[in-house]
């Protein structure tokens, strides 16, 4: 039996206090009312209803997995649960305002709850998530009837919210999507079309499920510029209350490789003609809007990917401290007792690699999270700064967790040998259920176009500056101290070798076109992301050193200088495979663009 | 439904006879029997045997897995005819010399068609693979009534060979083994003792299963240096021909994440007292024994690896190709119809990652089965140059493989978009199968230990030398090639780098000792094995530019121009990565050395 260990949480305290800072939240008018206690108190409960209610069913929840009958989508009848004591407790709602009976916590604090909710088990952590950011959608961009109709049921557990945007015929590329909206004179549009890969599409733990849905509303203009959004709930309220059947049925759900606890359902919308949606905001603005919750989302797979490749970590941890096997290098007599695997210096390097990625993950989704407060926060004219600062570290912290959270789990079980293949232990279900970030909620692909494509370039590189200005600010606080000056001219050196990139990408564009550009966007994404996970790395040091200064506690001390290994490990063993990365961007040979596609054959 | 397209014939082929030159080999008295005519023959029934017996229940023997019933592991009913075919088409006994009627074909030719077995599915094609590795290791060592006891049946089929060593104890610590054989007057030992993760270790597909077992004689000496092994049969046969049981009880069967169709089990041995073991060759020589048998493994984990990525990598082809989704960078306009999949320079990037994995670990493979032919067949005083360049190459053949087979596969499921994670394609099967290669017949780990710490050094770097000739040979013949001059540039770079990172750990160890020495030795494989597969991407891009020379057909053309260009990608995308790993190698900072276990948590 495995402990129910799937975070750190002094790692979270750390982040939350001596590296972010939550409590110079408080002293704005929004965040005025939380203090340190509450904090405290709020991640207690978080962890206690994590482990109880959502850990032990883990396992049960991927080999049970949810079915469709009789036109109904069954879950784990813990679900319910789930999503009645995340309603009533408050998690739903944790980050809304206070006028929709919200805690209006920061940013900060609430990622680090879903953090623990899906390191805790992902599958069952998704329903209440996916409720908040539909529910927020509404909440940002609905008018007063859609709020009063439909908030109150989804923050309190009892509705499912969902983020319908795909179809058959148009994975990645939102500009084919071809469900329809007619309008009537009626206040709403009926809507017709399919879905698929909806999570959380339809299941029997909720009474009610409500999808934002995107489709074209009649004469709309082709692409991206004619989506609208619209609310489509499977149950429509009437006036009198009661709910009716709103055309929306579960064609099928997907069976997946991990992930499993989560019903990915497709949908059948309208087929009978009675299928009602209503407007979010504009016509023809359904993206934009959508992207408020997609953006959300983008941070959740960050978090969700961290989560499982924390939950791997400290499965992998506690088997390699138990377990003996052999013995060092230079004492192979075998007539000495075999060491535990810890002792050996390559399980301990399969450690530190996931310990690097962890912790640099959480650091800069938890970086992302308070860019997201300050915008909140921050005065009018300041406001767009941490707008931008968010908007370039989206696809970052969306890709280095999803991609790196994959390998990550793979050394996991990688550190129990043949019992990491098997079902004895959670690894291989982290292994499968990890697979899926890279994939949803825009491919690596869709997030190195993004980032390279539009963040970089936009506003003439403003976002990109405001991003090397923070770095730099992290530079300069390392250089005045000792035992990070070398790690700081580490960082300065990288910072360079990504202006030389980005410089000579935007000079092939000009001069070869958008294909050149974009052709390794991907490649760029790394190196720019590996560099990021190094700026969190030197901030988390500057604090660990700092707090070390004045620990005294024997566990403090072994946790900061945990934090240092860990970032002397990241400069040594991840930031130099930028070097490669610069080579095969500034000299690919076009050959992605030239090969001929009957040669691969 | 899926092509039954998991290999390309035409890559063999060319690999066979344009890049090895297989027939050079037929110019030996021992292969002197054999022709091109009758290699495409074999190579015909090969590929007709995998298609039409082992492809067709790929899915069905991953979703209905071997059960243990009443002592009995029940296997897919296809196994029992996959060993008869296997057994009476000659292929369990391909490489055995005539005097055991084997065919006596080249191991070159062998690890084709292992290869091609396993690519259709790899479960299916480990049986009767085990048993030729078992029956080989008693041709090699055992008397002549072992022979005849146990070679017949288990060539014809009829009874399943294994490999056990790992117990449950002494997982990748051989010196740890403490199954016991006590020895009698009758010409046989008492067998005692637990074994685990023993594949094909029972079942009923065949009417016996002998296990070649290694186990410690009493008073033998400790660690590797007693280990002695014996052949251990589930059935034991009497002189009057009967078989009876063994003593040999499978105690469970182990539920994994792939690789689901062959039982891997676990073995209680001699518990009534009963179970009888017959030595094999001399006592406490069991270790030496065994390699032969793991060595073979370990080139067939490594063909078994490619399998895997080759079969993704066609169905990924499969799939992008006629797949439309979205537009090229430069051409958005959303009245356009969408393209294939296979137009977007992302997707091409990820196909041309698979080809170079696939066809550069298999070309790297031919060449280590090529290596064994040629020591078969040189005249004495060569033949140890043959041996210690198999010996080298051996750890890269088993890693690179397995290591970047799975980030293969994973591309591969990644072209697939949200499909890719379904059941409906075989990807996510493939993900799952291909994850036990870095773990089984030794861990990535223990291939880095055994690559620097043995291999490199042995007889004062003698192996190396030699390989590092047959690279510069390589590059000789690039150089005077116009198209390839540049790679053989960067080839000869790259061998200087490592030789200067191979001197720097050389300098280490006399300086800081062993631990300093190896605690980097996987980052070494890894910046060796970019090196080697490098080496052989230039081999195969010679051969290419050769056949171009005089090509006429236009899909051998393609076929010369997609290896010219996965070469190109090859040097302008993986290459480079050395580059990194050589400054983490050179630059560790010792720090998966220093930190203390206690600072993970």
């Amino acid at each position: 039996m495995e402990k129910a260990k799937f975070i750190s949480e002094q790692n979270i305290k750390f982040l939350l206090h001596d590296v972010f800072n939550i409590e110079s939240l408080t002293s704005s008018d929004y965040y005025g009312q939380h203090n340190r206690k509450l904090f405290d108190m709020v991640l207690d409960e978080t962890l206690k209803l994590a482990k109880d209610l959502m850990w032990p069913i883990l396992e049960e929840m991927d080999q049970n997995t949810p079915i469709l009958e009789n036109g109904e989508v069954k879950v784990n009848p813990a679900v319910r649960e789930i999503m009645r004591q995340c309603g009533e407790g408050g998690w739903i709602s944790a980050g809304f305002p206070e006028e929709y009976n919200g805690d209006q916590l920061p940013v900060l604090f609430v990622s680090a709850c879903r953090f623990i909710f899906w390191a805790s088990n992902y599958s069952a952590g998704t329903f209440p998530d996916l409720t908040a950011g539909a529910a927020r959608l509404i909440s940002s961009f609905g008018d007063q009837n859609l709020v009063d109709s439909y908030l109150p049921n989804m923050l309190a557990g009892k509705w499912q919210g969902t983020m319908a945007l795909t179809e058959p015929q148009a994975g990645s590329s939102l500009a084919d999507i071809a469900a329809t909206a007619k309008s009537t004179d009626k206040g709403y549009y009926h809507l017709s079309g399919n879905k698929i890969f909806i999570s959380a599409g339809d299941h029997n733990g909720v009474d009610n499920v409500v999808h934002l849905m995107l489709a074209r509303m009649e004469g709309a203009p082709g692409g991206v510029k004619g989506i609208s959004l619209f609310v489509v709930p499977k149950l429509r309220p009437e006036e009198s209350g009661q709910l009716v059947s709103n055309d929306v049925v579960v064609s099928q759900i997907f069976h997946k490789l991990g992930y499993r606890g989560c019903p990915i359902t497709e949908l059948s919308i309208g087929e009978q003609g009675d299928c009602r949606g209503f407007l979010i905001g504009e016509a023809n603005k359904g993206l934009f809007y959508m992207f408020q919750m997609m953006n959300e989302a983008r941070i959740g797979v960050g978090l969700g990917a961290t989560a499982i490749a924390s939950a791997a970590y400290y499965a992998s941890l506690d088997y390699v401290k138990q377990r003996t096997q052999g013995r060092n290098a230079s004492h192979k007599n075998p007539d000495l007792p075999q060491v535990p695997l810890i002792e050996h210096a390559d399980v301990k390097r399969m450690l530190l690699f996931q310990k690097s990625v962890v912790e640099g993950s959480l650091s800069l989704l938890m970086q992302a999270s308070l860019y997201a407060d300050l915008e909140i926060i921050a005065p009018n004219e300041e406001k767009e700064k941490y707008s931008l600062l968010l908007d370039i570290l989206t696809p970052v912290a969306k890709t280095y967790p999803s991609e790196m959270g994959i390998l990550s789990v793979s050394q996991g079980l990688q550190c129990l040998g043949g019992y990491g293949y098997c079902k004895d232990f959670s690894l291989e279900q982290y292994y499968r259920d990890a697979r899926i970030h890279p994939i949803h909620e825009g491919t690596t692909g869709i997030q190195g176009q993004d980032l390279l494509g539009r963040k970089v370039l936009m506003q003439n590189g403003k976002a990109f500056d405001l991003l090397i200005n923070e770095i730099k600010d992290t530079i300069k606080r390392a250089m005045s101290l000792n035992q990070l000056n070398g790690y700081a001219f580490k960082l300065t050196q990288s910072v360079d070798i990504l202006y030389e990139v980005t410089d000579s990408l935007i000079a092939i564009q000009a001069e070869k076109g958008t294909e050149s550009f974009l052709a390794d966007a991907v490649l760029y994404l790394e190196l720019f992301s590996i560099i990021t996970i190094a700026w969190q790395w030197l901030k988390q040091a500057i604090s660990a050193c700092k707090s070390l200064d004045s620990c005294k506690s024997k566990s403090a001390i072994l946790f900061y200088e945990g934090k240092l290994s860990t970032a002397r490990y990241f400069f040594h063993y991840e930031l130099p495979k930028i070097y490669g990365l610069k080579m095969s961007i500034l000299d690919s040979g076009d050959v992605t663009l030239d090969i001929d596609p009957d040669a691969f054959k």
